[in-house]
């Protein structure tokens, strides 16, 4: 089994392809599809163990050649002077305009190693090849590279888009069950926000989904990609449309920096989403029973549905103001209106913001 | 006296705002052309002391907010451990992404800080405020930005276009002479590799134009803005045509990084020059008489003509081979072929070019 789906942006359009067992066929979609022979992945040490050998053989068998460019698991590696290091590491290899990097791991592999081959010699085409949930229904999809600054994440990137994203659920297999979790609250996302029927969809099919069923798993993930890949074509850099993806991120980014990231990602969007479905209601956005039909699924998938006790209310506020998606000191919230219906505005009573921040 | 030039590259031109005395006009043509009512002035430490209370001075007359943000002077700062410093401190200050950077200097401060506004928040705009004559007459048009490695220059970047250019010619009277004389390097590259006309334009105003003289350098700078824009607007992304701006930088860069970068990097342009019409005549492509003509000019203006003695060509040939525009392997050389004249190819004998290498 397996999908092709197109995120269409001009000359910029590249394919998706989704399927158990993709992985060993990466070399073979790379020489069909790009010109380069010669490929730099760039991974974490956790996922290079894992799946680095596979990547190269493939790349081996189908005439290509590949070398492993790595860097310590984790948020903190997310930095300027990782992408500084891999930099200078492939520089000293002969990387040059005409190669490739190939982007194999989760949301900070994808994200700093599409910002590395942005800036590398002015840039060089890249290819996504996520291995969390979370990377291969969101941020391996739609352009969004960066890494962090001390101050903030995601301060520094750039949008820039991948030529091509192989997603291989079978990897999943090998996830932790508090990232495959994390990623849910993504995938759960979707439903609330853009589509009613993946919501009814995922309530229904809990249990075969968290034991990677395979079928399941690549519907789902099929229908998150085919939803982003259609609001990226409306809205590339985030001018408008594209801000309903931050769904449940406004509060959730907050209650993540406020938490010192100890709270994984999907997570603090798990929480996010309970808390303005509660602001929704009270400002008369949203029917009353909304914020509790979003919770339920949440709680059923074991997430998270209140900021989680003893964390300041205060450092939530004061991040939330600080986000960068603050425009000219305009903060845009994304508000449910009805289960799979979104509205974005920035006027949102902050007495009734603030109510549900208390009391989350 | 004020002339404007127009880069045209649809929804990214920009106007390129020429004369002297225009300095203090800056806050008017942003408060113009810009929405933003706050700006990022970034410079180093030479150039603030020299110019950034005019600029916060010329923004605050036009009613707009403006700080300055400071790097040591030198190529040495133009690394991404400078634009992390930069950029957080933009941070701490709030800047956000309706905010925009002024590039406020020579080169390294319009390379990095362009840079920096390319990744900051995923990209905010900028403004080019070039105040030595390489950056007014080269790296403040087209859009080129980026920042060094140990291993070689500019090898991290984007194409990243300015929102408007100012030059002031009244600043060039506080450039020390050897960094005028550098720049008049990149003058007469325009002349020799694209416009006869501005290389006897040259020849016949020399004393007016190294003392400076107001008509003459306007002239001259427009001239060389308006050849660099035309190209520019034809490949902006060098893939082709752009080449031909690198003419004298193949072998010139390659001196340059030869000489450990004490070679100021017009010198090493016009040493390539030389060379590379030498080339260019053994090869058969240009008349014998060429490279003569090129270096009496260059010679005039204090220019040097001949690889340093004592510097290996060894290491002249294996930086060339290192160099980032080399594209899957090819080195792509630009040819003079008579006065004003180019062509770029990857079929240049080798032997040709050795011979030069050890006579020049």
């Amino acid at each position: 089994m397996e999908r092709t789906l197109t995120v269409g942006l001009q000359e910029r359009s590249y394919p998706i392809h989704i399927g158990s067992g993709l992985l060993p066929k990466l070399g073979e979609y790379l020489k069909a599809q790009l010109r380069s022979l010669r490929y730099a992945v760039v991974s974490d040490d956790n996922v290079a163990a894992l799946y680095g050998q596979s990547v190269l053989d493939s790349l081996k068998s189908a005439g290509l050649s590949g070398e492993l460019f790595t860097f310590p698991a984790g948020e903190s590696s997310k930095r300027l002077a990782t992408v500084e290091e891999l930099a200078r590491a492939m520089t000293l290899s002969g990387f040059d305009r005409g190669n490739v990097i190939i982007a194999l791991g989760g949301g900070v592999s994808g994200d700093m190693a599409g910002f590395l081959a942005a800036i590398y010699m002015r840039g060089i085409p890249f290819v996504q090849v996520p291995t969390s949930l979370l990377a291969q229904v969101d941020s391996s999809v739609g352009g969004k590279t960066g890494v962090d600054l001390a101050e903030g994440k995601n301060l520094l990137g750039t949008f820039y888009q991948p030529k091509l994203v192989l997603i291989d659920t079978e990897v999943l297999r090998t996830l932790p069950t508090d990232q495959l979790l994390s990623g849910m609250g993504e995938v759960i996302k979707y439903g609330v926000s853009l589509d009613a029927s993946l919501f009814h969809y995922l309530d229904q099919h809990r249990e075969e989904l968290l034991a990677l069923d395979e079928a399941c798993l690549n519907y789902v993930i099929t229908r998150c990609c085919d939803l982003k890949a259609r609001v990226v074509e409306e809205d590339e850099r985030e001018g408008g449309l594209r801000r309903v993806l931050n769904f449940g991120h406004t509060i959730g980014h907050a209650v993540e920096a406020a938490a010192n990231f100890s709270l994984l990602h999907g997570f603090a969007v798990s929480v996010g989403m309970v808390a303005i479905a509660a602001v929704s209601a009270r400002c008369g956005y949203a029917p009353p029973d909304l914020e509790a039909e979003i919770a339920r699924l949440l709680a059923a998938f074991g997430l998270p549905t209140s900021i989680p006790a003893g964390l300041s209310r205060e450092r939530i506020s004061a991040f939330m103001q600080a986000d960068k998606k603050n425009m000219g000191r305009r903060l845009f919230f994304v508000l449910p209106t009805e289960l799979g219906k979104v509205m974005v505005t920035d006027q949102v009573d902050r007495a009734a913001l603030q109510q549900v921040l208390e009391s989350a």
